[in-house]
């Protein structure tokens, strides 16, 4: 099969969609509409970085499109179309159909049609997930507005094995526009992403409790990275959205410090550029 | 240096820009303006698939973002913004600082701000740059609008050496939008790229003739690829626009079949996933 044909088998699985102009040209067009504002995140899932491929081809292809839409929803956007850069060794066109099965079901679940992307040969399976949503004009969720006096929330339970399937919190973003004060998703553990809200914000924070899932452990759940649940901030006093625990409170102190019960935490995250 | 670290140094070098948020939250804010219709493109760049590391760190990241720039040409669009998603070996950030040395050269020469990405490591250098740019409403140039009788033109020779700097047709671009029925630009080769235009007109084409670039062959210019020259269609009767030739026509007949001089030419430019 040729790129051609391979593009015209991937068109097809993509389907119809409300994109002026989809696969196929040099450019996808889409046509904004009056009074929002639109989200722009990219995502990279490597072979044996983020990913093996025993993962299987449809799970890899649903997981790399739900890492973008993880970023959509912790900004309270609903998603509008994707980008989706592939490169995989000669003869892998059943795998990258598969591939693309497992990513379109799940554009098809959240409404995220694709509108186009770049197919290339490469050893390692490498791909890169753009995805574009919008949010009404100004009422983007951001890092940067948590301020003290704050409390904390998380959805779900922390610690969960990476190799289960993500569940981007769309509804949940979609919920906390106009109510959150910040907003970020957990892609690289709670310990580096609170601290990351919390240089944004220019704040400190008290964790008193983390809700670990379970058959996972407190460190895990700190600083195991791929939850991909949500973890934000509301004035002080609001009940928990559902779905969501308190866990803490914002405040004044050295920026982006964080403690658990009265002691000083460390970020220990998944960083792809730690000093090791 | 950390991730944290190596984003805030990226942040530094790209500058302050129209973007209502860019690098540093889980996306970037773009507000689009009122009549405007937005192009997404995307565009991978591999090592030792698309460049060899012996090329420089600043001429690579200049070229990542020049593919993707000439996709926005062909659609007659300026640019808006680009996102930059980048994979590289361990202590490479000296490496990954001249990229977007080079990379923000460009950027800052055609008014495409950097508003975000993403980072990771990989065993080999990778990168994804999509860029969005905008035309008004219903002006893009598309693939598809070929008609018979149409004169066919090209910017520039073709045929030339992939090393060096690639100058995206931008401004000509701009100028053909409400002029050219079709435009597309010359990634894989002129044989390979008319025949994808003729196919999505569902027109054939004949050519007179060749503008081939000093120091090559007749062969190069038809399948050589990495031209980043424009190709478009204007109704018959109209002056070349400057810095372009006039090479052909459009006629009827069977969709996608090409003629130079009488003889028919099969497409062989670059095709990733051809069988070889």
């Amino acid at each position: 099969m040729n790129e051609l044909a391979l593009i015209e088998k991937i068109r097809k699985q993509a389907g119809r969609n409300a994109l002026v102009l989809g696969i196929g040209d040099d450019c996808a067009i889409f046509r904004p509409r009056a009074g929002e504002d639109l989200l722009f995140t990219t995502d990279q899932s490597i072979e044996d970085v983020h990913f093996t491929r025993l993962l299987g081809a449809a799970p890899i292809g649903e997981r790399a499109l739900a890492r973008s839409l993880s970023d959509i929803a912790a900004m309270g956007g609903d998603p509008k179309f994707c980008l989706v850069a592939l490169a995989a060794p000669a003869k892998h066109e059943k795998w990258i159909g598969e591939f693309f099965g497992g990513l379109l079901g799940l554009a098809r679940r959240t409404k995220t049609p694709l509108a186009g992307g770049d197919l290339a040969r490469s050893e390692k399976i490498y791909c890169d997930v753009m995805v574009c949503g919008a949010v009404p004009r100004g009422k983007a969720l951001r890092r940067d507005g948590a301020r003290p006096g704050d409390e904390l929330f998380v959805s779900g339970r922390l610690g969960k094995s990476w190799k289960r399937r993500i569940q981007p919190r769309l509804a949940l973003g979609r919920y906390l526009r106009g109510k959150a004060t910040s907003c970020i998703d957990l892609s690289d553990g709670l310990s580096l992403d609170l601290h990351r809200l919390c240089l944004a914000s220019d704040v400190a924070a008290e964790l008193d409790r983390v809700p670990v899932a379970p058959g996972s452990t407190l460190d895990r759940a700190l600083d195991g990275g791929e939850d991909y649940e949500l973890l934000f901030t509301l004035p002080a006093g609001r009940k928990a959205p559902p779905g969501t625990r308190r866990i803490g409170r914002i405040v004044r102190g050295t920026a982006g410090q964080i403690k658990l019960k009265g002691q000083i935490l460390v970020p220990r995250g998944f960083d792809h550029f730690a000093e090791v």
